[in-house]
């Protein structure tokens, strides 16, 4: 895998990119990112709400961002370019920065700011044609006064040992549930589920990332008059969902086969979601031919 | 401040010690760390103790230590002498290392070994005086079936979160409880309580670190007939005790003053925290005069 990693202004190669151990990003997982995509090796899909979420999850953690948001998505569009990928998986990383060893906010002065580049390579096919296998983890998510699932930050071991636990029984993904027992998301994605005509995602009061991809699909699903309901939803309630699929920016739109190899979701991917993917891929096609 | 800081085999200068970007350790805070002290500049105190929570914290996130236990230990006495300093900070951390960016574990192969010494400075001496302020803080303690707190990892966000709540609104440190209302900790100390001749601290399922002084104290109280009692203990449990303080390597035993500046502690330190205090000074003085 080759890497292009630009490192406060400077692009390196993936040998020479490297940060301070003194750094709270090291120390602490003090860090926001964000991972964004190119289609086109050029422009950056839905640049301007990734970089909103980015502020939220500063605020959260009352980050001072280096430079403006404005500075922020020319140096982001700069390296895309630079770094001349076909397709491009980007990571911006903000680290806290160098300061004494110890927890203090304010200790902290001067942020870092890291982008990681890469070729984009697409899940396997197959994931998306025959759907993958969820696990509901013994881990519960976060909860929202412990810290915010909210914020996209470099403390992500929650997510990890999901994920782990998930892959080592023989599943593709977790599904994690909070402490009141209701779906929260997968590991890395959003969670949604179709009954009759209506598409099914967990609130943000769960205690979930608010992902950009699944709120332009939440967008999607309005434009197509399909009905959207966001709401707090038990393990029962998946029982009679019809169809299945988690959301990220990487994945889009990538459909469920079972959860808990109980549940089997019989169509793959069944009505609702191809017809949600066929508008996603379109709604995409149209912005790059827009530019 | 100027640190001496080993990585994977070599000492380097602070400005040299980097690591990459793509370390897991950067990317999503996966690593695990202990700090330990040396009170002579050579010899570490309690090492052992230390090194058999590191293979705790290994075994929660399935970490391959990159090396025995016994070379580690070797390691670090080495480095501590080569440091040179008069008594020492130090702080080993390990990474999961380079690997793809995703969440598998078994993904990174290889992890980072990181020293980072300094020359150890005390907490003011006030501190230890007067006492300090402890706030209940609104964020709660991780759950132990999302993130054990029992782990010490590079995900650090939620103590950081605490200490920085308690801070902006005056106080020195913060209490955490859990999300059944009980006390667990402070945001880097174990947190003890005394009333009458009896020693409380809270039990470790209430999702608290095992901290190697916390352990250390309740033997100290054992030898000195202190009674202890480890359990659940809710904010009104705290009001009628005599005596508090926190516990950590850094800080030993420190007085807390007063807790929310509601219950305040009228003698600091209070007769027991003195004895405790007075016992753990002899056994290090021992333990370095034994040498």
């Amino acid at each position: 895998m080759e890497y292009k990693i630009y490192i406060n202004g400077k692009i390196f190669n993936e040998d020479e990119a490297k940060i301070s151990v003194l750094d709270r990003g090291v120390i602490c997982g003090d860090s926001i990112y964000e991972v964004f995509r190119s289609y086109d090796g050029r422009r950056i899909f839905l640049l301007d709400e990734h970089l909103e979420r980015l502020k939220t999850s500063a605020l959260y953690l009352r980050f001072n961002l280096p430079n403006t948001l404005e500075y922020i998505k020319d140096e982001l569009e700069r390296c895309v370019q630079e770094a001349g990928f076909k397709k491009t998986y980007i990571r911006l990383i903000i680290t806290r920065g160098i300061g004494d060893i110890n927890l203090d906010f304010t200790d902290a002065k001067r942020p870092s700011m890291i982008i990681i580049m890469k070729e984009f390579h697409p899940f396997p096919d197959e994931y998306y044609r025959n759907g993958i296998d969820l696990k509901i983890v013994s881990i519960r998510r976060n909860p929202i006064d412990s810290f915010n699932p909210g914020a996209k930050s470099g403390n992500y071991l929650n997510s990890a040992l999901a994920y782990n636990e998930a892959k080592t029984s023989g599943f593709h993904d977790a599904l994690l549930l909070n402490h009141q027992n209701f779906c929260t998301e997968s590991s890395t994605s959003n969670f949604f589920f179709v009954q009759g005509d209506t598409l099914y995602t967990p609130s943000l009061d769960m205690g979930i990332l608010s992902g950009i991809t699944r709120n332009f699909i939440i967008r999607l699903a309005h434009d197509t008059k399909i009905p959207v309901q966001e709401g707090a939803f038990t393990r029962q309630d998946l029982s009679n969902a019809d169809e299945c699929f988690i959301s990220s920016t990487l994945k889009e739109i990538m459909p469920v086969k079972s959860i808990d190899h109980e549940k089997e979701f019989l169509e793959i991917p069944g009505i609702v979601t191809r017809k949600l993917q066929d508008t996603f891929r379109n709604t995409v096609k149209k912005y790059y031919e827009g530019r």
